[in-house]
């Protein structure tokens, strides 16, 4: 028994965050891009290929000891082609089904009688949900893209034609707030969650997050963890998932999952005693999880959205001097109108002060603000 | 202004944890390495070259915006060398002499006027300090090699014909405890310390270490810290160092200098704001350093020493799952005898189960326990 390699398939900035627990534990990793000058693959050993190749997958795979994901465009095919081939990959394909296709995941929800809004299937046929209501492509959608708030039939009708394929229409809900929860899983069943996290968002992209969700009461974050823990054994996870909730007065009602690493879990690089990421790589290795305790009251993170500016270094100067408790992460993506390129993130006591200073972080990054 | 390339002459396990704070803040990180199986060559950009070839590492420096070390062996005519071809190096020569040579760092502290305990140098003259003494290699030791208790005159006479150079003689202290402060300077002036840790030594090598020291009083931790800053301003430090200090009652003496990243420094990684390595980082890039606070109330650290096993992960099913919080480093070097191959880490209150904790893993990861 030595140190495994893990391969990901991806090279994304959740690969590049994956990194420096890799090398603290001392794991071999090897990155599947697209391209070198990918996030993690500017930092990491890689092999250059095509997530939906499957030969291009299979030969990858076969240099490393166990396989994940740092994203879903992996085709199910790809997967279970790697699977019939005896390589050790995780989440498994019949898991990861539920991070990839939204209608899967809806009835996987109902099936484990957990909080669904009223959903159906829409291909042309007759509607039983109620305008406005919310249209979602099946698969494929990220960051508010392939989601759409319908106003009326004829919308939905026009909708239904673009895009050429069914869609899942669900119930618009009247939420207080969006809630995500991490939880971990092992393939010995070992599963640990996170505090649940409060996302902020603006046009469909979370900006910021809070955690622990301050407005969220002792049961409701008890339920969240309930309801996370449950999707993780209903659907054997191995790995880490973002459980995205929807807070409806004193009901969670589940939104989406993503069987990742996920933005909403950034916060425990510093703000937990294990990371995400750690947590991720323990689990798809089958080794015992960390002690996922918060390090401080509150850890607030936000979101580098690419702006006006492209130098992303200059502005060290002001921001370590003004916040020397400010913690940093630039992904090295190009800097495209609207792109998560980096995050912050602050830990502290005092949530207020937290939120400001994040808030100008982000502002002075993106040049809304100059001092 | 775009994010630089930071060279690092050195590529053991002190530049494979700067890997990580580089990534985060996106610093390009490029090490001279001696062979592509040195603990931080194997995750990161390098040369090969040898440190104490000018023209491989002038060659190395022109590729990189700024220059850093991470071991002392690196010739003074080498850095002199860069600095007369306008190469930014950080620490500069003239300050980095003091972590390379005791006779010149007993001088500088006398000139300093900072505690040091009675000190000659020892060419066969006459010797005017009484035994038992400790005699010093002059350039060159560490981890307790180069340094020698001796009794008497015929002892010292023989080590003086065996060693053939001049020898550093120091008063043998009586000293209560051993403790390190590290400490970090910009170019800019720009100053701060992190809480001084006593540093547990057997034959010499430092096992373990607890932050703050448990038995410093509040006014010897204040004169640690002030002891540190003059230094860093007497010599013009630029990077981090660690000031080496005995205790002898209410007295602190000057022991030793380290003019890098140093492991009485590793429990900052997890234990503090920001880390010895992201300061470093910082500070020889003229950026404002960060915040050093504790995250916890106490912080162990334990090295872990070559011993009689030679597998070092499966170790983790047992010590993960007993010690969640645990935090692994491994530095993936040969295991050998005695060599420090990784350390762990443990926060928390309870300072007697942190130590037992530690003390657990060190002895299951050596082979003297196994359960």
């Amino acid at each position: 028994m030595t140190f495994p390699r893990l391969g990901v398939i991806g090279a994304g900035q959740l690969a590049r965050m994956m990194v420096a627990p890799a090398t603290e534990l001392g794991i071999n990793l090897r990155l599947l891009a697209q391209d070198s000058e990918d996030s993690a693959a500017q930092i990491c050993d890689y092999f250059l290929g095509d997530p939906s190749d499957s030969a291009a997958v299979l030969k990858f795979a076969r240099t490393c000891d166990v396989v994940t994901f740092e994203h879903e465009q992996v085709p199910q095919s790809v997967i279970k082609n790697l699977e019939s081939n005896g390589i050790k990959v995780y989440p498994r394909s019949d898991a990861f089904i539920f991070s990839q296709n939204k209608v899967e995941m809806r009835k996987k929800m109902d099936e484990l009688q957990l909080p669904n809004p009223q959903w159906q299937e829409y291909d042309g046929d007759a509607v039983t949900l109620s305008f406005p209501l919310i249209a979602k492509t099946i698969t494929g959608g990220y960051d508010g893209r392939g989601v759409f708030v319908i106003n009326s039939q004829s919308e939905l009708e026009a909708l239904h034609k673009e895009i050429g394929k069914t869609l899942l229409l669900e119930q618009k809900l009247n939420f207080t707030s969006e809630i995500a929860i991490m939880v971990a899983r092992s393939p010995h069943g070992q599963a640990a969650t996170w505090a649940p996290t409060w996302t902020v968002q603006e046009h469909g992209i979370c900006t910021t997050t809070v955690t622990p969700a301050p407005e969220l009461s002792t049961s409701l974050a008890t339920a969240a963890a309930e309801i996370a823990l449950k999707i993780a054994q209903g659907i054997s996870l191995v790995g880490v998932m973002a459980v995205e909730l929807f807070q409806v007065g004193e009901k969670l009602i589940v939104n989406e999952l993503a069987m990742r690493p996920h933005n909403s879990g950034h916060w425990t690089i510093e703000g937990s005693l294990t990371s995400q990421f750690e947590q991720h790589i323990r689990a798809v290795l089958d080794l015992p999880l960390g002690d996922t305790s918060l390090t401080s009251t509150w850890a607030v993170m936000g979101n580098i959205l690419g702006g006006e500016k492209s130098d992303m270094y200059r502005p060290y100067l002001h921001l370590m001097a003004r916040t020397p408790a400010l913690k940093f992460h630039h992904y090295r993506k190009e800097v495209r109108l609207g792109r998560k390129i980096g995050h912050v993130t602050l830990l502290g006591d005092d949530l207020v002060e937290l939120r400001n200073e994040v808030q100008h972080a982000l502002d002075y990054l993106s040049g809304a603000v100059d001092e």
